[in-house]
């Protein structure tokens, strides 16, 4: 067998209306539909090389070779596109291992969503160089076996991931291009002092929370609404829409066991000045994920603005400013 | 008529189970049982005098005449101990005005309860000034009515409040005298950037959060766990729940239209600090009613050691430390 290489690219992305929790753990089957928007700028690039003289998976992530529950995650989610390929017939051994070398253009464990980025980047790699051809909806799916979110971050622009009914149905579409409108997302990265728990173990115990059954069944409406102040492009709307509903994904994760408060003292300084910014004629909201860092959706022409004022904010360690990006994608180039 | 004077004091109260939302607005019928402690040291005094020369009723806060909401709100709250004088035909008119003084021994404005206090003083000294002769169990009810959480202030020690059938059935009563248990209440007052909502506009939006009804619902069983762990001084069993219900109300708070996020950056320091000092061997968890400051519920033994830390905690302006209290009482000596 010959060696099979592709290198992509893709973008991390915000989601608007969250993911938290699943209704199939294994296969990642969300509790809830979600919407997000990719973000420009920041890149994940990702080259893997299936090579027959390899006597097991190689992860290299920014320039180090990554060894323990970071490499047989990637091996796990490569015996997926192996097991694909053995269904389609286009590698000739079920088990060859690949190299993998990822890079991302962004301040690593910054807590911006490597995962999503990383898994879209190394699903439209992986399969492209094995040789199987996959649609958009097929390498969403599958990029989801990796990073739930990272389903999110195949399409372009801005993205909707219905919850699904199985596997087969379970992926993500982009409802707008990312040039529909220029939302532009302010990150206020914030200096972290406790170690959090990371994404997928936090999916895990969503459901300890007597709250996530409402938050669930609320989630729908909270997407309608989103969806249509996206393709409205309607500012007041989205904004009201998005912080309640990162709020919601919070107060599940504080009432869960155990309770995983990602907030800092400055992630409450940055959402009560944001509020009052809002208050005062400055379009901009905020969301969070799973960390510290708060994300300042705003517009255009806001953004500068809101960069500054964001800067001086106590406990604000770097700010990072992205707009809507563009699908995950092949370099061939590269 | 002649002058009837009366003095009562009473102390405010920390909930360990919350009161949040009620069934009936206007008779304070809460949403779900609570449970609390009185806190010895911080005292509410207050003096009725109802003189039939008075125009209207007067109050005096702190040695300041209020007027407008505070006035009214403890003028209605008057008119309803007259309504009770009627009932029982002991004052000569129907509408006599009142003069309330009232003083706390505690900063104002610092966030401390002291709406319970406060009626739960009221409500003792005003029945006593008109001659009414109420059972604690209807001081309670008389107290309520003024503000939620001060019928928990009549009774001494640790408190329960059920939620009640009705008017009658909802009262506290006390489950431990205040000499059960040497608990201590470190009282971290954090410092306020923006004037948050009050408590009964609080209560009036809670069942807008898609969240309250699942807190309601499964706040009977965090009761009977606090109230297993007082009974049985179980520390880390009332830490566990203790937590978990202060985080199921705020995350009812902050879902809730407004959005009511009373939380301050040092609140989240002092937060995060006592789970770390805890995971460590410090008997102390955390507890926050509806503003900022953070009440750190401690074992006797580690209450200096908890002040000390707190004090140097950045935000944090002042540490106040209360054991449990005895009931609301007449003070004749007063």
């Amino acid at each position: 067998m010959p060696v099979h290489q592709a290198t992509a690219q893709a973008h991390p992305n915000i989601a608007l209306i969250k993911y938290w929790g699943n209704r199939d753990q294994a296969l990642r089957l969300p509790s809830n539909p979600s919407l997000s928007m990719n973000l420009d700028g920041l890149t994940t690039t990702t080259q893997v090389e299936f090579d027959p003289s390899l006597k097991s998976d190689v992860l290299i992530l920014d320039g180090r070779e990554v060894t323990g529950a970071g490499r047989e995650r990637v091996g796990r989610f490569l015996d997926q596109v192996r097991d694909l390929c053995q269904t389609f017939e286009v590698l000739e051994t079920s088990k060859v291992y690949a190299r993998v070398e990822s890079r991302n253009n962004f301040p690593a464990g910054a807590g911006l969503a490597s995962s999503a980025s990383g898994f879209a980047a190394l699903a439209v790699a992986a399969s492209a160089a094995t040789g199987l051809k996959l649609s958009e909806a097929e390498l969403s799916r599958l990029a989801r076996l990796g990073s739930g979110s990272a389903c999110r971050s195949v399409p372009g622009g801005f993205v909707e991931w219905p919850s699904g009914a199985d596997d087969r149905s379970s992926f993500a579409y982009s409802i707008a291009p990312a040039d529909h409108w220029d939302l532009v997302d302010v990150v206020a990265l914030i200096d972290v002092e406790h170690k959090s728990v990371g994404s997928t173990e936090g999916h895990a115990v969503a459901d300890t929370s007597p709250l996530q059954a409402a938050r669930v069944a609320t989630a729908p409406d909270r997407l309608a609404q989103a969806r249509s102040a996206v393709l409205g492009r309607d500012f007041a709307a989205l904004a009201d829409v998005v912080e309640r509903d990162s709020l919601m994904m919070h107060a599940v994760m504080i009432t869960s066991i155990p309770s995983l408060m990602y907030w800092q003292p400055a992630t409450i300084a940055v959402m009560q000045a944001v509020v009052q910014w809002r208050a005062n004629g400055l379009a901009a909201c905020t969301t969070i994920d799973a960390g510290p860092n708060v994300h300042v959706i705003c517009s255009a022409e806001a953004a500068d603005e809101v960069a500054l004022r964001l800067r001086v904010i106590p406990g604000v360690r770097q700010v990072i400013t992205a707009r809507a990006g563009g699908p995950a994608r092949l370099r061939p180039d590269l």
